[in-house]
């Protein structure tokens, strides 16, 4: 947990592999009480990147499938985490990228995490002494920083570390895996509207009522507490958000309904996923995540509105190199 | 943690014990990153009661020792703490309750919490089916509502289960016991000057920016894992106060100084305790609390200040009974 960044050391590379694929999954960020600083990893969701060594230098998108984006490794997420890593490790070798998306952009679980996370994950499978799971979430940053404007964590260390994550702060930069919520189940929810995160950004208040803020970290405490004690009341009791719920929720149409929707049928948690506009939701049986997504998504479609719903696990892994 | 408050029964008393003596130790609340949340209780600090049954009904107190406290039981906390307690179990016998405090009042570490804690925690001694710790603590609640004009658990909770508690919220009520900090050494430092509560309480903003709420609550999330993990590095970094400290510390005088002292001597936390005067000051050894609260007792001296100092440790143990 309290690696500091690799030195700037020429890695060597290794004769092998010289060709791998790698699995990374989708994430959800600002997990209710954990604004900026909870995320999870999904299980089965998720992209697949190949990576091949090359004699060259740097990164280069040879192919993109799933989805229109840039090529050029600069203005590409991968690209930039990827060079930023390379560039930093003084690495003797280039890398070739194929990006085949299935996490659709926009949706808000982690889209471009999952491309900034897996391309350094990728890379470090080449090298002889292979990065910590920290100085890749903090390289990952920089391909995140591309797609969002800040460096932020909050869906890069759980695609990378896998399971529940914590991101404590910047300064310094600290991640902590939390144990792991392996018997939780996740629906997925995305209606298909744009938030732009600026936007998602710019209604929330700058300043917050002190006693919501008392709320906030009683609840985040309390949950980490429940993971450790896995109190299952005590994380159904915790899981909440009083902070950038009551805001962020009037960019959601029908959420009020949809969140109801759900605890009705036994969920355990709701809220935002990332910057929204998916939504997820908890349970502890997948009956009860089946029964939401049905319903749910009858409502938007009743209504007019698209959606794709995915019915998921907390995952325990990460990135993970595939057949 | 889940049990719910004892539904009103008649109690029945035993033959056995009549008479006993009840240590009640000094606590610490408001500890840094968790405002209204996370106390720990100290060891060796505190006062004595002595609790004989009686054939009569309610709370008499028949001697207080060391204070100029209040005699008649519905102005004294105990008093007001026992009767509650008393009359919700529909009890068949009335208590004596002497009172011998060592904890000055008004000092900041829990001398009327201790009262409170201690009448309940003593008067549980006479029954058969005794209390929870978190019932008793929601009785010891109103006998702080006496002193401090709301009913709060930041230092009765400690005080009853020992260690370190982090009060989750009162709606539900709920106190998470966390990991013993055993190995922790206390520096208590206490100024004679007088901050009365509503003070303290006026001098905080009622909005806080959002930025800080979200790191107050990384801040005391992580200290959490911190003590689950016992990653003493975390614990060092989480265990701090952005919302709190910058208000309440214009009340003491020569803060800044006495914080510089504790953290040049190897102190790893410092801040207020409860709402002040006392300052508290944690270290890894007790040659580094030692040297800072001679350091610190001489900068207040020599300007004129007089103040009382203790080095203890953090304790296990709540109330208890001895000989």
């Amino acid at each position: 947990m309290s690696q500091e960044i690799h030195k700037k050391t020429t890695v060597q590379s290794l004769d092998n592999p010289t060709e791998i694929r790698v699995f990374c999954p989708a994430t959800v960020a600002n997990v209710n009480c954990g604004f900026d600083s909870l995320g999870f990893a999904l299980k089965g969701i998720g992209d697949e990147m190949v990576f091949r060594k090359t004699e060259g230098r740097g990164v280069t998108i040879t192919e993109i499938t799933g989805d229109t984006l840039p090529m050029e490794a600069h203005n590409n997420v991968a690209g930039v985490a990827g060079n930023a890593m390379l560039e930093d490790i003084n690495a003797n070798f280039g890398v070739e990228i194929e990006i085949h998306k299935k996490i659709r952009s926009g949706s808000g679980i982690g889209s471009s995490s999952a491309s900034a996370a897996g391309a350094v994950y990728g890379i470090n499978q080449f090298l002889e002494k292979p990065l910590s799971n920290l100085e890749l979430t903090r390289y990952a940053m920089k391909g995140e920083a591309l797609a969002s404007g800040n460096e932020h964590a909050d869906n890069v260390a759980p695609c990378i570390y896998g399971g529940t994550t914590l991101v404590t702060g910047y300064n310094p930069f600290k991640v902590i895996a939390l144990p792991p919520m392996d018997t939780v189940y996740v629906g997925i929810l995305h209606p298909h509207i744009t938030i732009k995160t600026k936007e998602a950004r710019k209604i929330l208040p700058t300043h917050v009522p002190l006693k919501d803020a008392i709320a906030q970290s009683q609840h985040l405490a309390s949950f980490v507490a429940s993971l450790y004690e896995w109190d299952k009341e005590l994380f159904k009791e915790s899981i909440k958000d009083v902070l950038v719920e009551p805001h962020r929720k009037l960019l959601i149409p029908h959420f009020d309904e949809i969140k109801a929707i759900s605890l009705q049928n036994g969920c355990i948690a709701f809220g935002i996923s990332g910057s929204g506009p998916s939504m997820f939701c908890l349970a502890f049986a997948k009956a009860d995540i089946d029964k939401y997504l049905s319903e749910s998504t009858a409502l938007y479609e009743c209504n007019g509105l698209q959606v794709d719903s995915y019915s998921s696990r907390i995952s325990g892994e990460g990135c993970k190199v595939i057949k």
